[in-house]
C-alpha cells in the first residue's frame, strides 16, 4: 500500500485531515484555480481545490443530502430551484430526485470542476442530462442578481470557503438577491462551515439573511467527515413559512432511497447544541 | 507560530487527524502504554496513548456529555453508577452533576492517566474528591466479574479502541457481567466507535448485547472532531425498559449547565441515519 497522504492543514483551526493515496489522477490548473484528483485506499476518489478537500466518493452523501432534502421538504412545493457553485452535481442529483421540481439550475463558474466530476465522480453526474436540468458556467453572484422577482422556490448555495471566489456569497448584498427572486414561501439554504470553529460566521450569516427580509433562519448541523472538525452545518432562510415545520410525511414516504437523510434526521437536525442555542436566533 | 504538528494516521480507514502543536508537556512509557501530552495551538491540551488522539480540551464535552447524560435520563433513577475506564474524569465528573446519583466507581487501569489528567485537563478532574466518588486503580473486566448480582443502576464504558487491552469490553462475555450486576432497568453504555468505518462492529455489540439478556440496545451518534472521521456513537443496552423514552422534562430542567446536550439534542441523537437503520435492530 503506498504511504503518500494528501493532509489538509487547516490553518484557522490549528487541525488537519488526511486520507491515504494510492494515485494522482488529474492536476489542472484553471482560470479560477488548482483543482486535483487523487484515487485514495479508502475513500473512493478525492477532489481537492486550492489545496481543499471538497469531496471524497465515500462520505459525500452526507453534504449533498442534508443541503437538499431538509430545504426540499420545508418548501410546500419546490419547483424551481437554482444552485450557486456545486459543480460537483452532487446537489443537483438530489434536488432532481423530488418529483415536484420542475426546473433546476445549476450556476458553477468553473466549467473544469463539472467536467472532472464527470469523468472522476459520474454517480454524482447521472442526471445531468434530466431535461429539467440546466447546468451554466457563470458568475453565480451575477446570476441572482440579474434573476427575476418572484421566480424562483429555492436558492441553494453550494459553494467554498468564504474566502477568495465565495467571499461575495456570504452578506448581506448577495442575500438580498435571492430574497427577491425568491416567490413567497420561498428558501434559502447555504453551506455554513463548521459550528464548533465558525459559530461567528453563522451568527453573521443568520443577521445578513434577516437584515434582508428573511422572517426566520436556522442551522441544521451534520456530521460530514471531510471537512475541518468533521462537523458541518447548513443555513436556511425562509420568505415566510416555518423552517421547524417540514412536509413529515412526504419525507417519511419518500419515493427515492437516501443514506443519511430521513424525516427523523430531518427533525433531529433541527435540535439545537447548547452552545448553538446560547448565540443563535430562535 | 510552531510548525509542528500531531498527526494520528488512522490505518483502518486510511484517515488522519492531526493538530498543530505549541509544545510537548510530557512522555510517559507506563506499563500499560505510552502517554504523550501536547499544548496545541487551537485546541488547548491533547492526550495520545500509544499513538491515538485521547482527547483535546477544546472538543472533549461533546463525548462525555454523550456518554453520561443520554443513559442517566433515559435510567428512571440512577443511584448506583459505575465507569470502565473513563480515567481522563471527564466521564465521572457529568456523572456527578446527576443529584440522584449517590456513588460513581470509576475503574482505570492506568492510574498514570488519570495523574497526567489531573495536571493537564484539571477541570476534568474538578469533582474528583466529590464524597460520592470513588477511583479505583484496577482491571475492569474483573471488577465487572466481581461486582455483586443487582447492584449498579448504570455502566459506563469508556474505553480505548476494541484492540489491545479495551479488546475484551467488547464481547459477551463482558456484557454478561454487566447484565448480571446490573439491577431491573439498569442501563449499559458504551463508546462505539464511527458509525462510518465501524458499522459491522457496532452490529456486532448490538447482538451481543442482546444474546446476554438485554432487552433493547440503541446507538446514538455524535460529533467528535478529535476522533477518526469526526463522528463517534455509543451504545445503550437496557436490562428491561425502553431506550426510546426517557426523562425528557427532567432533561428539560436538568440543573447543570452543558454545551451540547439538552432535551432536543438526546432526542436528536436517537435518529438512525438511513443506512444504519439498514442494519442496526430496532
Amino acid at each position: 500500500m503506498s504511504s503518500h497522504w494528501f493532509t489538509e492543514r487547516h490553518e484557522s483551526s490549528g487541525s488537519s485531515i488526511g486520507y491515504r493515496l494510492v494515485e494522482q489522477l488529474a492536476d489542472e490548473q484553471t482560470p479560477f484555480q488548482r483543482i486535483e484528483i487523487y484515487r485514495t485506499s479508502d475513500w473512493g476518489n478525492l477532489m481537492v481545490i486550492d489545496g481543499c478537500t471538497m469531496l471524497t466518493t465515500r462520505d459525500n452523501f452526507l453534504y449533498h443530502e442534508m443541503m437538499t432534502h431538509p430545504a426540499l421538504f420545508t418548501h410546500g412545493a419546490p419547483r424551481d430551484v437554482v444552485i450557486i457553485g456545486g459543480g460537483d452535481c452532487g446537489t443537483l442529483r438530489e434536488v432532481l430526485r423530488h418529483p415536484e421540481v420542475a426546473s433546476a439550475v445549476q450556476i458553477e463558474i468553473d466549467e473544469r470542476v463539472t467536467r472532472l466530476a464527470e469523468e472522476y465522480f459520474p454517480e454524482l453526474c447521472e442526471s445531468n442530462d434530466d431535461p429539467r436540468a440546466r447546468l451554466l458556467f457563470d458568475d453565480g453572484i451575477k446570476f441572482m442578481s440579474d434573476a427575476a422577482p418572484e421566480s424562483l422556490d429555492v436558492v441553494i448555495v453550494d459553494s467554498t470557503d468564504p474566502v477568495g471566489p465565495a467571499e461575495g456569497l456570504f452578506n448581506a448584498a448577495f442575500y438580498g438577491t435571492c430574497f427577491r427572486a425568491l416567490r413567497t414561501g420561498g428558501i434559502l439554504v447555504q453551506q455554513s462551515e463548521s459550528p464548533l470553529v465558525l459559530l461567528d460566521l453563522i451568527q453573521s450569516m443568520h443577521k445578513a439573511m434577516r437584515e434582508v427580509g428573511f422572517s426566520e433562519t436556522r442551522t441544521l448541523p451534520f456530521p460530514q467527515p471531510c471537512y475541518p472538525t468533521g462537523w458541518w452545518s447548513c443555513t436556511m432562510a425562509c420568505k415566510g413559512g416555518d423552517l421547524a415545520e417540514f412536509r413529515e410525511a412526504d419525507a417519511a414516504g419518500k419515493p427515492f432511497a437516501t443514506r443519511y437523510y430521513n424525516a427523523d434526521i430531518h427533525r433531529a437536525a433541527l435540535a439545537q447544541p447548547e452552545f448553538m442555542r446560547a448565540v443563535l436566533p430562535r
